[in-house]
């Protein structure tokens, strides 16, 4: 059978990134057990004797998706491991191993490949991870590759778990991520790791697609998440970015992808205060309050997130998704 | 920095994929421990608590280079899963977790990739495999994916191990695996765990590349591989084959890739007679005696494979390598 078609109506493009991974995971059935086990967190949360669980991801990178000709090849290479790096971060774990699969056109400069390497190394031995596992593959065209990252933690902090009342935390600053960040940013495992220490933290994602679409997993049935978008720390570049794209720069921080800070839930019970000074004792990473975990007001507010201020659901136009639909 | 060159001697295309995997070995240093931790073997072996160990494997599949149109997508999507299955058979391990990265162009036919996943869900159902993470990323033009998978065994049958005078045996048969075998293949996961069972086993690998390419990695040092080419488990594909390509039916079992059939050395002081007939009390599956580690009669003869009624090392004309060279 051949793979592609000329109708829309008949191809992936036309269903959403998100539909199609509702449609695959229905294909897959039983084989694809629930989370913490299987798909629908950060990481895979795999049994293991001896009091620790394992962790597992995978992540992509491809040329003109991921990174461009702007990119030096060693920033590439470091972003494959950090992305993972980021979804090992959100459960609170540690890394250990990595296996790395490798598209490459034979067309592709010997020093590129070099370089690219040579960043997943550095950042590799920043975190202790060893590449255990490998596969080349030769393509026509295509560039880019996986990596599936395993780790381990004492407690795996899950995107379920947040709580009526919860506070919502953000790390670090948001939007504008194209400027720059989206190949610079620093997985944020020390910060993660110190976090699921705290029995307080009930839940935990990675800000990756955006923050406007990543929080709605941490909010609970019968829940809405509500910010105070004031309070959002919004990043210079967004800023910058604003000034070009006519968009406000709160638009940046709660629609671009690509931040990988963390986002989590806070116990009601915290002092806050005393919390975020904890904090600052360990970590120079902004900390910001941004809202709580609200009982929904209405039927079609769950799972929505609200501006506190107005009431009023925050919606931004012009998402995007992958695979065609937003 | 562009990653691409009209410039052969630039391109990775010009190295060849042995010595590629050596070159991007080298650029991770330290970050890329020695096997069985690392790469090296069909499987790495990691450490575990509970007295098991645990294996990990990478394997891609790519539309034009692993399957064509000719393929149904149900054998597809169970050939990405039966590459890695193979690997854990190689080393005696079951299979236990499986993590997809799947790179789809948005003009896939869906009901292709719904296809696709379900032969991949048969697949992981026959063997208890349970897929529990995945990603979806958008390509221009190139349809694939890499599949990791978890496993573990009790003892972990490496390549490393033969001994001077070991037999060497294959499962099966060899060639002509373009004919249909590539799809159709039946990972030996039963066959590798039995003989993970019996310590005579001293060596371990599938058959992947072609008997040529693959049983050098069982040769000790200081030994060649000796093999009697008359004994060798020709199938019939590859006698179909030859009728058409003029090469002989013992050059395509020679030479052929994708056999994935069980190649492993057995210690001389095993009554070979009986271990077959043992063998054939548990599998229908062929098991071949095809020859004897010996020790090297010459400098040039090490880790060659030697034609044991000739002296003569074995060679193919026209052997095929990824990434350009031969």
């Amino acid at each position: 059978m051949h793979p592609f078609t000329n109708i829309p109506a008949d191809a992936v493009g036309n269903v959403g990134e998100k539909k199609l991974l509702h449609k695959i995971n229905e294909w897959l059935g039983p084989t694809s057990p629930p989370a913490p086990l299987g798909m629908g967190d950060d990481c895979a949360v795999l049994p293991a004797s001896g009091g620790r669980c394992q962790l597992a991801t995978v992540d992509a990178l491809v040329y003109k998706q991921h990174f461009d000709d702007s990119a030096h090849p060693k920033a590439a290479g470091a972003k494959l491991l950090k992305r993972n790096l980021s979804d090992i971060a959100a459960m609170g774990g540690s890394p250990q191993f990595a296996l790395l699969g490798l598209m490459l056109p034979s067309t592709l400069r010997l020093d590129w490949l070099k370089a690219f390497t040579c960043g997943l190394r550095e950042e590799a031995e920043k975190w202790g991870v060893a590449l255990v596992g490998g596969d080349l593959c030769e393509t026509k065209t295509s560039l880019g590759g996986h990596l599936t990252l395993l780790g381990s933690a004492e407690r795996a902090v899950l995107r379920q778990g947040g709580q009526k009342g919860d506070h919502i935390l953000i790390t670090g600053e948001l939007g504008g991520s194209l400027l720059g960040n989206h190949l610079t940013f620093q997985p944020r495992l020390r910060e993660g790791q110190w976090l699921a220490t705290r029995t307080e933290v009930h839940s935990m994602i990675d800000v990756t697609d955006g923050l406007l679409k990543d929080l709605p997993a941490l909010v609970p049935p019968g829940c809405a998440a509500g910010i105070f978008p004031e309070t959002l720390p919004v990043s210079a570049a967004a800023r910058q970015l604003a000034l070009k794209s006519g968009k406000t720069p709160e638009h940046h921080a709660l629609g671009d992808g690509e931040d990988y800070e963390l986002l989590f839930t806070l116990s009601i019970e915290t002092d806050l205060e005393y919390f975020i000074g904890q904090w600052g004792k360990q970590f120079k990473t902004p900390l910001t309050c941004i809202g709580k975990l609200v009982a929904k007001s209405s039927e079609n507010l769950e799972g929505k997130i609200i501006d506190l201020k107005t009431g009023n659901a925050v919606e931004l136009e012009g998402g995007y998704e992958h695979f065609g639909k937003t």
